[in-house]
C-alpha cells in the first residue's frame, strides 16, 4: 500500500461461487461493529461508472469480445474505483472490504486466458496507483463444485459460462499466486461451514490489527 | 503496420469540428469508385462493443471519470475495433478508414489531460497490437472555431464540453505530434472548402496508392 495509507485493505479472491460475497460482507460487519469506518465493495464495479463498464463485460451480448478489450476494461472499472472509493478511504485510516482486485485479473486475463503475468501488471499498473492489499483471503473450492453452487443460485453471465477448463485455469493460477506471495494471500478452504469459514478469516484480522496498531498513522484503529 | 499487413490503413485525426467525418466519408467514397474494398470506422466505436464503451466515455452523467479509467476505456475501445475490424480487413489487402486512433490518446489523453505520452503509449500497445497507420490526415483548425461549428450541429458531449484550455492544449499536442511524424501526418488546413480539402487528400492518397503498388503484397491495388 501506498506510504500516505494509513487505513487497511482487505480483498477476497477465489472462483465464481466460493462464497466471497458472503464472507466480505459478514467480515465488514464485524470491523463495523467494533468501531470501524468500513466500506464493502466489489469489482468490477462498486460506483456508477465502473458498475457501467461491469455490464458490458459481463453481458453475453457480447461474445465477440476480444480478451485483451476484456483485460483492459477490468483496468479502467479498476482506475474508477480506486481513485474515487479505495484511495479516498485508506487515507482517511479507514476499512476497504473488496471482492476481487488486481489478483483476479493477474489469475483471469493473465493466467487463464494467458495474456501472460507480465502484460497484466503492465496494463494495471496505472490503474492501481501502487495500492497493494494488506491481506487478501483466497477461497478455495474445485472448480465444478462453484460453477454448480453458482448454477443453483442464478443464471450464468459472460465469464461464469467459460468452459470447466477455463476455471480449472483458474483455480492452478490462483494456487499459484498464492505460493508467490504467502505473506499477504491466506489460503482458505471455502468447503466448509459459512461460520467456521468466518472464525479463521476473523482470527487472521485480529492478528493483523493488533500487529498494525504498533506502527504510526494507524490512527483510527484500536487492538 | 504489421508485416503480414497488406492493406491501407488511413486515419484521420484532429480537434472536434474540423470535419473529420465529411472528409473520411468523401475519401472513403473515391476509394469505394476506383474498386477497392473500403470500410469507414471511427473511434471510439466501430462495433458492438467498442459503441457500448464510447457511451460510457462520453456520457455527461459520467463527469466523476477518472482520467486513467478515460485513458483506459479508449484502449479497450480500440483493442476491440483493430482486432475486430481493421486487422482482418487489413490482412485481407483492404482499405481502413479510421475518424480517429491512437494519435488521438496521445494528443487528448496523454497531452492535454496531462497523463504522459509515455503512459498512453505503454497502455495502447497491446491494443494496437502493432499496427500503425499508413498516413494520417490532421485537419487544423484555430481551437475556437471547431468548437464552435459543433456547438451549432449538435449539443456537446463530455469530451468535446471541455474548457477552451482543454481544447488549445490539444491543439497544441496535434501539432507537437506533426512535427514528430512528418512522414505519416499530414497537415490539412481545414479552414477552406469541403471539396478543396478532399483534394488535397486525394492527391495524397493517389501518390501513395502508387508507390505501395510496387512492392510486393499490396495484391488489391491497382496504380
Amino acid at each position: 500500500m501506498g506510504d500516505k495509507m494509513s487505513g487497511l485493505f482487505i480483498t477476497f479472491e477465489g472462483s465464481d461461487g466460493t462464497g466471497k460475497s458472503t464472507q466480505a460482507a459478514l467480515l465488514a460487519n464485524l470491523l463495523k461493529n467494533k468501531g470501524f469506518e468500513v466500506i464493502c465493495t466489489r469489482e468490477p464495479g462498486g460506483n456508477q461508472i465502473s458498475e457501467k463498464i461491469r455490464e458490458i463485460i459481463i453481458s453475453k451480448e457480447n461474445d465477440k469480445m476480444n480478451k485483451m478489450t476484456e483485460a483492459l476494461l477490468y483496468a479502467a472499472a479498476r482506475a474508477q474505483l480506486v481513485n474515487e472509493v479505495i484511495a479516498p478511504m485508506l487515507m482517511e485510516g479507514n476499512v476497504v472490504v473488496c471482492e476481487r482486485f488486481l489478483d483476479s485479473s493477474v489469475v483471469y486475463q493473465g493466467y487463464a486466458r494467458g495474456i501472460g503475468e507480465n502484460i497484466i501488471n503492465d496494463i494495471n499498473k496505472y490503474a492501481v496507483n501502487g495500492i497493494v492489499p494488506d491481506i487478501t483471503f483466497l477461497l478455495t473450492l474445485p472448480p465444478d463444485i462453484g460453477i454448480n453452487r453458482k448454477k443453483n443460485q442464478q443464471e450464468l453471465d459472460r465469464i461464469e459460462s467459460s468452459e470447466l477448463n477455463f476455471h480449472k485455469r483458474v483455480f492452478k493460477g490462483y494456487m499459484a499466486l498464492a505460493e508467490q506471495n504467502k505473506d499477504r494471500i491466506k489460503v482458505i478452504d471455502a468447503n466448509r461451514d459459512i461460520d467456521e469459514i468466518a472464525c479463521e478469516i476473523a482470527d487472521y484480522i485480529e492478528k493483523l490489527i493488533k500487529e498494525r496498531s504498533f506502527k504510526n498513522g494507524f490512527k483510527n484503529f484500536r487492538s
